[in-house]
């Protein structure tokens, strides 16, 4: 079960992993066009959120490959138990920036605040990118947890 | 390990059900005393997110007393299953609900938007019970996946 879709070092975990950076590149790109996101908290949250993200899938991206070229396998107790706390981390911080400044999106679009009307587009795809970046986390999580949980680990 | 702290069954399992069952009532409680939330889909969403969490961790501690009286144990695979799918649901939607009432919270503390300034503190106190109750779902939902996982499980 070492090469289980998704699991580190394998092709399927280094899409997955290159799929988390560039969404989360894609939605602070989204963010950063609209001219006035500095002004909501939430905003500068999920630029903060996608950021991290972006550093986190890359570093390892990055790690897949190298295992993929050398053909090494990286299912030892210390990197899982490291890759675990930072997808679950990531993740949670992801769901939570994205939610929130859907929140706020919901918001201009129910009241006329008066403010910022010809970003809400530039909004709603950053958010929709950002969910679409939480999904691909979010499994990467939950097979992480599944190596650890079963044991499936290089002692 | 059937008697693990938090498992189905068990006297933790049943005070964590309690728990969120309690938050989340909190949670709603203080929500539906402002005058104004029904005037933002982010609160009305946290009410029915609560509600449904309120309605699940009730159930699951009303059949955590049943196996504690009865003393059965109640690891069996699709029992589990189940309550792995509605832990999940139930405490991914309390995080989405309790960030976004966050976001939009945070908007009104910053921004003067001059409705419902009284009620902030009604907001603010339903979201921190919303996110203490996401805490308890979330330790109930790991340690499940866990079970699943581990096969800690009767067949």
């Amino acid at each position: 079960m070492k090469d289980f879709p998704g699991t580190p070092g394998t092709f399927t975990g280094l899409v997955l992993r290159v799929s988390q950076c560039l969404l989360a590149a894609g939605s602070i790109a989204s963010m950063v066009t609209a001219a006035c996101f500095f002004r909501y908290t939430a905003f500068c949250y999920l630029i903060a959120s996608m950021g991290l993200q972006v550093f986190w899938s890359f570093a390892l991206a990055w790690l897949d490959s190298y295992a993929l070229v050398k053909k090494k396998i990286i299912h030892n107790p210390i990197l899982v138990g490291l890759f675990v706390i930072g997808d679950w981390v990531t993740a949670t911080l992801s769901l939570a920036a994205a939610a929130s400044s859907a929140g706020i999106a919901v918001l201009f679009y129910q009241e006329d605040l008066g403010v910022c009307h010809n970003d809400c587009p530039k909004y709603q795809m950053s958010i929709s990118l950002a969910f679409m970046s939480w999904v691909t986390i979010k499994t990467s999580a939950l097979i992480m947890l599944w190596i650890l949980f079963t044991g499936n680990l290089i002692h």
